[in-house]
């Protein structure tokens, strides 16, 4: 490599350094998709075996009460909080993200009950469009979803919108939202927001309560780390706790789950938005998972993540030049999450000759190939080898091979 | 022990002692609460480990190809087909059973429109319950849920009865339901069925194909050893499939979820009841548990499972009579499930003392002991030992103790 940026001192200087260990991650991967799923933290192996072992194994059914199993959701969400900029009793760790955005529209839907439009954007993650038009027709009222550019939220806002539906960080562009700015209009025309953090919780530092925000959910496994398929989160304003309505009433958002009662009351508060018994393994990974943020500023991850990100976009442009590549992420770094996406009309190709050198990254139709920068284990020095393999792969044309053109099922 | 049962006569000629070896349970426990949470099999561990080192660890976010991570819940419905007499296209597992238990809901009471009333019964277990006050208080039509007592179903199907929504096994009385008669009864007035099988999946055959059954959910973490809040499942029989609609319609029920479609387009068959990222961790611990029934004939478990809940109510009949105990669970074999409750003044603090013995059962408020026998780890000897505590307890008034009386969060 010869370049401008010394990126050994870059990392000798990198506050965050010292994170890395805390992660398995395999010789010789490069490992740029933490923003899909996030690599194994070594604590979790362990941690694992322990719930196995002596809380299932062992302790058997008793473990409800003396690992505290029941309170796995509490426990999660507390650790979480922090993360958000919530209190331990706004957030929640249960089902998917899925399922519990289905819980908060259906909340916040109901607090809006004169109001025709549920607006998101066409950058929104699809299942919080699909889990929107399917919560609509279930309701029946006729109301539709709204979608316009990501760019046009704050105009689109309006006095016909009940809520605001939206991704902070777009999963595919990596652009950010201004989640401050985007809430304060909300509420000025008198909508409700709801935010899906799934690109952005551990990546940046997030401020619900400072950001005013209604209700947000969000996804374990990404920059969290908690494992594929991990419990997700749920986070609802302390304001609306009382007047939480949501349709997927089960026993554990019971007021009283082991009085065994025919009929329903709710539990105070946000554990009412609690469903079926959790999921003690994935429950477990995730908390474990969590430890690695217990001494981590978020402003250094931020720090290092635009440092990183930019470096990225920096060095793609100064050596891969002239080779189609398109910089679909924002330029500015108050607009970028943790990510950059490069089209290409090779891109899918382009992607497997990468993960073939080891570099790891992912695909989005239809052209996209999506860089995660995760600031806990990735280094200066990673970055600017990613580029120099990206760069032998198009100078060489190797996307032309047959094998990396074939498609996997999940791409 | 003095008895005229031959316990190790018994013990001898059973078919199925030699599944036992396949579970891991601690030294000096007779664990009579399978019917809760079933033990943890011995292949658990090792597969646990190679998800997270291998699959998670080494190869990271591609898994969801090279583990085929994606379809899980196919793979894992497609091993519990056969335990509920169902074919694979017709199971996949998923989410909780309080949120499968929604979506089939939604898909039942959306091809009964004209029809009034949801019909269970006062022994379904509460979060069923609660589930379709949820989803019927969201429909906002105004139907409602009318319950029954347990044997009164039959008769007060009608044709107001737009779905009957009942569990196979009372988790309190371990009374069995007759699904197919029931069925029988719901389709000769039009109505639709819905069984939940929690209490009944692995610990007796179950043909849904047979009764004619429209939907089902079930329990991965009971009699299938799947692990504390083990994923659930859904059937769903064929017949249904083209018509099925329900309101979770999350990114993995799309028919192309690699697509990422703004509109939502459900994806053929069963598969559009998927809806977030499949838990891994949970979804393959519960894989790995339903090796056990690979080589199981379920006739054979039937079989075992009524001598060992007749031996139990003979020798506490005959052995721990005038202590104020009452059989709750039915005496004709043909009308229980797989478990034995007994009824108690002193329920908590008996089932307490027995528990420091290593009896481990489990009570349900109000009065209720519950004993549950899973006839692939339990030999007819543990039987004979556990009524021999239960008697050494109630004759020595042992419950009176006060460490038996302090009640724990989850009971």
């Amino acid at each position: 490599m010869t370049s401008p940026f010394d990126l050994n001192a870059l990392d000798q200087q990198d506050p965050l350094a010292g994170c890395r260990h805390l992660f398995s991650i395999p010789e010789g991967t490069l490992y740029l998709d933490g923003n899909s799923l996030g690599p194994l933290p070594k604590a979790v192996p362990a941690r694992l075996q322990q719930v196995l072992q002596q809380e299932w194994g062992t302790g058997l059914i008793q473990s409800w009460n003396t690992a505290d199993w029941l309170h796995l959701p509490q426990r999660v969400g507390a650790r979480l909080a922090p993360l958000i900029g919530a209190t331990p009793e706004e957030v929640r760790a249960a089902d998917s993200t899925s399922v519990n955005l289905f819980k908060v529209l259906a909340a916040a839907l109901s607090l809006q009950n004169e109001r025709p439009v549920v607006l998101s954007d066409t950058g929104n993650f699809p299942s919080d469009l699909y889990i929107a038009e399917g919560a609509l027709q279930q309701e029946g009222r006729g109301r539709t979803l709204r979608l316009v550019e990501p760019e046009a939220v704050l105009e689109a806002l309006d006095e016909q919108t009940a809520v605001a539906l939206l991704t902070q960080v777009d999963y595919r562009t990596g652009r950010l939202h201004d989640l401050k700015a985007v809430t304060q209009r909300a509420h000025e025309v008198g909508a409700l927001v709801i935010w899906d953090l799934a690109h952005s919780a551990g990546a940046l530092p997030i401020d619900l309560n400072g950001g005013g925000v209604d209700f947000a959910v969000g996804c374990g496994y990404k920059y969290l780390n908690g494992g594929p398929g991990a419990p997700a989160f749920v986070y609802v304003a302390q304001r609306h706790h009382d007047s939480l309505q949501q349709p997927l009433s089960g026993w554990l958002g019971h007021a009283q789950p082991f009085a065994f009662e025919t009929h329903y009351t709710p539990a105070p508060g946000i554990d009412r938005l609690l469903c079926g018994t959790p999921t003690v393994l994935g429950m477990s990974a995730l908390e474990a998972a969590l430890e690695v943020f217990a001494d981590v500023d978020l402003e250094e991850v931020r720090k290092k993540s635009l440092q990183l990100t930019q470096l990225f976009i920096e060095l793609v442009e100064e050596r891969c030049s002239g080779f189609g590549l398109e910089l679909v992420t924002p330029r500015l770094p108050e607009q970028r999450g943790s990510q950059v996406s490069l089209a290409h009309e090779e891109a899918y190709a382009v992607m497997q000759a990468l993960i073939a050198e080891g570099v790891i990254g992912d695909f989005r139709a239809p052209n996209l190939m999506r860089f995660g920068f995760a600031p806990l284990y990735l280094s200066f020095q990673e970055v600017g080898e990613a580029v120099e393999h990206l760069r032998q792969i198009l100078s060489e044309r190797r996307w032309d091979r047959p094998e990396f053109k074939q498609r996997a099922a999940v791409t």
